[in-house]
């Protein structure tokens, strides 16, 4: 029986590393006698895996009439099979929500219409459309574990211990989405959450949080007389702390309820399968932090990816994947390795909605080469190839072709070959499956950050964390990427971040820093550790309530936005600095023993210091808020860090600051992905430096591309 | 003497038409050592003309200390006559605002400093940045009177009468830039604006707009007691239609303004100068009928172009010319030509703030060559050449080389080859100054409605006028361009717009539609025209009361968004509609011997009719919020277009919907523009069908470039 494990770096196959690649083919809308075409394309481009929703609109439109039949385009168990025969691997997303541009995302037509209740609502009780659900509403979860009595059994013939190919499962979908992006809010069903019950979610949740009602009213600045009382803030943009640490623990509380959710279905499969991964897409890679509760309840065997689309129409920012987006791609796999988790993403676009603007194969291929660069071990093309809707089941159009590699009427597209190319590249590189990635420069992030983006912006800090995910991608990594820095991404909470006392650690901060990892960064300090903290010194614990430790022990003063327009940064020994959005953070308090190394060139105001600690410490605050924009600002961070007496070693190097280069090795090889993500070709000399490999290669890599340069170690 | 003129259809010197052809070259920026070689190099480049900004803050450091001294940096005097000797036609830019990245705009140091009075305020009466001026405030103008007086007489010995080539004056920059982008509103600034006073600007529009102050009341809901009683609104987001009437009068009284500002500005000019054609650069072309005021104030002299920027920053939506851009281009070049200009792009990148993302060359040419298809007769490369910014004036960086195409060292950059490549096309295809555009379908709009786009969009129609401008470029516009329709656009206050009854005339509509259209409208159809109208039937007049003429005459219903999401077109005839987007209009009404056209496939609800009427006139109510995403949509048009009795005719056709074929035609031949926005080549073949030229070529377009095909006639 073959046996399918991973871990952070890779997937294995009865513990040989392999590369995850798969395409959906969305059974319900190929015809029937198109299947085994279309799944062997899929095979003959190189894939291992298939993917597939299983709508159960699809297979119960009338409620307690689910059907599979055999014979018919809803012959699940005759797909599967198939799926076998031609040997691919299956991932079965049975939902209950698929989504897929699907009516109702996929969930029957009754099953809103006939249990009202079951809606989702926002914090006035105003319920949700008819397809946003409350997850956890009992009913919902009836009706849904039917569905999944119904489904389940037909995976289980065909599991990897039965002698079949089905060795993913996928939990619902793009959890929270359809609460998220359709009403911009959470879910307050009041059965779901059972508010006002002492045994509801929400009180249970608020006890376990705070213990003693009278400490929740000194966080909530309220008068409940128990937690059965408490009312959920009415606001989504909260203005005072109070408001904002009851918004953020409704933040909290959804996820909680999401990793419950998530949880009963993992169960629900169990008591069929128990050999399969059950794995889950996060809709996009800044959600990827929403299921830290679910990755900590599902535990070893689940898998977090993510969906990286770049283009789902002419409303979208970009046509095509620019750096700006493969920055925040990076950020997405690290945070996903992070987790545990070998970088996968889910969907990966093959195609999109409509044709126009078109998904070329030349961006789809960048795309995913470039991916691969950064540690990308799964991929899941959305779609590989479809048909039309069952009907009346579309939301958009009849035919759901997708402009899709493999086209609706079996016709084979350019974005075929780019499928294929990857596929064979995946084939002829299998030792990259387990490649490191060489890194020079420590990023250390606290991930419940990334996902609090919604609140904490307007209660006067002049940084919310929104502004903080955009200061690292799309300045602090853009620069390293283009000055040839190779960054490595670690957690704030995890103690081996900080063991390392050789290298500077980089700290993005914003007014917010959990009191745990503020004394985490005084022990480093003390220790000897470097750090350099930007754009600004911590004031608040992780529950909003004031928390200096860091400053402390630094003494520095507050840091506070200059309200000044277009501010200029002018740092002691290297010069002015270059910021084409012009923020800077002040301060009015030199710490004791500490150097002045920074001040704004029109009111010369305190913007940067640096202070030596104990055991040969030293930190540096620089009030400056990255957003990438010229050279300048890649020497400025090596000015910053060889104060911090980093010696600015790089493994790889690229002269061209529009190439970006990366470097993997195996025991045998290195291989540098030179990433060309414009629309010119460019030119650049790509330098190693290995004690095994010190060469220097003149490259031409043409626009929007990926060249692979191999050296043997 | 030399003599230069203008029309919408070109430039004209001495009666030849000509394409303007500039580079801006800041003297105050490029070493006077170095002005030669950067004149000649722009000259050998194939440029008629040079541009630059002449900063009053570098020339008045302090007040009443103005300087152009002799052989310095300052010498502006030396620079004109240099460029007349090197034979290159000028566009002086004196301000008072530069803006260019320069600290205070450009303004003087001591202006805001000094007389803080002056600065711009919001309708809270707190005052905007230093350098946000309030350009009526009598104490700038004075000063700035001063500033023209001194710098207008260098200008005066350098006129075309006076044998130099300054031949061209830009009054100001970017008018409004300061206070919308940086502030979000207009400008309240009571002694400028003379709130309360009898004789006061507000108090005097206010009367002239509606003569009685009960007649204000009634639109206000209020009970002023007389015009300088009146309050002005102080909300940017009117929920009432009485809030949105006030501010409605405050955006048009805020054009009047800046009208009477120019008008003002041009005035000093006329004191030393009569020559000169007056030129302004609206900031993007969305802001150009913000100066339909100012183009009736100073008639005939007066030129209005705007700037089209596609990247200047990380944290644009792009990085290069997408097709989604240029649609907006040629909108906002359509939008100059019926205002009566040679379409003009007086800002047209060439680099940017930051060398990162790049302007590459390739992007650069792509975009000239687009606007050229689309009829741009006149271009501003900014910039073609800088240097060091004077000392503590510059905002961003110290050295603005701005990555352009002649670097700060005088190194010629790859972009310099795109800006001779265009320059040779444009010597050797002169004849295409005063070609034509073939054009098969027309689009009629009101510039008014473009303009409007902060209000309207809160009171309760489901769509406000900046949706309307998207559905515009987004929708019709890349409808048009992929499906090789080639649209004209027309106002909807021109009488000739009503004159053609062999072709449809397509009219994008939200709630409001001036009395006077409606009228229009309704004699059109009267006479036998031919109209789709989409997507809402107009309910309110250009005042926002009531108005209903053109439904009274059609006999039509309430047309209102259907609250569903994602509901489904069903067009009869045709079948279902594509739209990525989901969104319907709906309406209870069926007129009086009208036909059911479409209808909501989730609700049934109907969603368009067409209705016969006199004289074989004939109406289509089409409510579909269009949003281009694939090729089904473009046949949906030619389907609804065909039930008005059009013939489908192309002049041009390519059959790539992702090539967008332009056809410009001389009496002797005819050139096809194939544009490839795209990172990816594309091929297609362009049929052509003129009576002297019946024609198919195939054709492969590189990509993110515009193939010329040349026709014979």
């Amino acid at each position: 029986m073959l046996n399918i494990t991973f871990d952070s770096e890779s997937y294995y196959l009865d513990e040989t590393p392999f590369f995850f690649y798969s395409g959906e083919i969305p059974y319900f809308r190929v015809p029937r006698r198109d299947w085994r075409f279309r799944l062997q394309k899929l095979k003959d481009a190189g894939a291992n895996c298939v993917s597939t929703y299983i709508p159960w609109g699809f297979h119960e439109p009338q409620e307690g009439n689910i059907s599979f039949e055999p014979d018919s385009q809803k012959d699940l168990d005759g797909f599967l099979q198939l799926c076998g025969e031609i040997g691919l691997f299956v991932v079965c997303r049975p939902g209950p929500h698929c989504y897929s541009e699907l009516r109702f995302e996929g969930l029957p037509d009754w099953l809103s219409q006939d249990y009202p209740q079951i809606r989702a609502a926002d914090f006035n009780g105003k319920p949700f459309r008819s397809s946003s659900i409350s997850y956890l509403h009992p009913i919902f979860l009836k009706k849904a574990k039917k569905w999944y009595d119904a489904v389940l059994p037909i995976l289980q013939k065909h599991t990897l211990s039965n002698g079949g190919t089905v060795a993913f499962i996928q939990l619902d979908n793009e959890l929270g989405g359809t609460h998220e992006w359709i009403w911009g809010g959470y879910d307050y069903n009041p059965e779901t959450i059972g508010l006002h019950e002492e045994n509801g979610r929400y009180s249970r949740f608020l006890k376990s949080l705070y213990t003693d009602i009278g400490e929740l009213n000194r966080h909530y600045g309220t008068d409940f007389a128990d937690f059965s009382h408490v009312e959920y803030g009415k606001t989504n943009n909260p203005t005072t702390l109070y408001e904002a640490r009851r918004y953020e623990d409704y933040l909290h509380f959804t996820f909680e309820m999401e990793a419950e959710y998530m949880e009963t279905l993992a169960q629900w499969c169990g008591a069929y399968i128990d050999d399969c991964i059950f794995i889950h897409n996060s809709g996009t890679g800044v959600m990827n932090p929403h299921f830290l509760e679910t990755a900590r309840r599902l535990d070893k065997n689940f898998i977090l990816g993510s969906d990286h689309y770049y283009n789902l129409g002419s409303h979208w920012p970009q046509n095509n994947p620019t750096p700006q987006f493969v920055s925040q791609c990076f950020l997405s796999m690290e945070m996903l390795r992070m987790m545990g988790f070998p970088p996968s993403i889910f969907e990966f676009p093959a195609g999109s909605i409509g044709s126009w603007p078109p998904i070329t194969a030349k961006d789809m291929k960048c795309s995913a080469m470039s991916h691969l660069a950064f540690g990308m071990k799964g991929l899941n093309y959305y779609i590989f190839s479809g048909g039309p809707n069952p009907e009346n089941m579309g939301s958009t159009v009849t035919e759901y072709d997708y402009s899709a590699p493999v086209g609706s009427k079996n016709q084979i597209r350019p974005h075929y070959a780019a499928v294929e190319a990857v596929g064979r590249y995946l084939a002829e590189n299998r030792d990259l499956a387990l490649s490191k990635r060489a890194t020079d420069l420590k990023i250390a992030i606290d991930l419940e950050h990334v996902r609090s983006d919604y609140y904490k912006k307007n209660i006067g800090f002049g940084l919310g964390h929104k502004d903080l995910y955009q200061f690292l991608h799309l300045g602090l990594l853009c620069t390293t990427f283009c000055g040839s820095y190779s960054p490595e991404l670690l957690s704030v909470h995890d103690t081996d971040t900080f063991s390392d006392l050789s290298v500077p650690l980089i700290v993005p901060s914003a007014a917010v820093m959990a009191r745990s990892v503020q004394e985490s960064l005084v022990a480093f300090l003390k220790k000897g550790g470097k750090l350099l903290i930007l754009p600004m010194l911590p004031e608040l614990d992780e529950s909003l309530s004031p928390c200096t430790i860091l400053r402390d022990y630094l003494g520095g003063g507050e840091t506070r936005p200059i309200s000044y327009d277009l501010p200029l940064l002018e740092l002691i020994g290297f010069g002015p600095a270059v910021n084409s959005q012009g923020k800077l953070y002040e301060t009015d308090l030199l710490p004791d023993g500490a150097e002045r190394l920074g001040f704004d060139r029109i009111t010369g105001k305190l913007t940067a210091w640096e202070k030596e600690t104990e055991n040969s410490g030293k930190a540096i605050w620089l009030g400056f808020h990255w957003n990438y924009c010229e050279e300048g600002q890649t020497r400025m961070l090596e000015f910053v860090l060889s104060r911090l007496g980093y010696d600015g070693y790089k493994a790889v190097e690229c002269d061209n600051p529009n190439l970006w280069a990366v470097l993997r090795t195996t025991d045998s090889r290195a291989v540098v992905f030179v990433m060309n993500l414009f629309t010119e070709d460019m030119c650049g000399t790509v330098s190693l430096d290995l004690p095994k490999a010190r060469e220097s290669k003149a490259v031409t890599v043409p626009a929007m591309s990926v060249l692979t340069v191999e050296f043997p170690l």
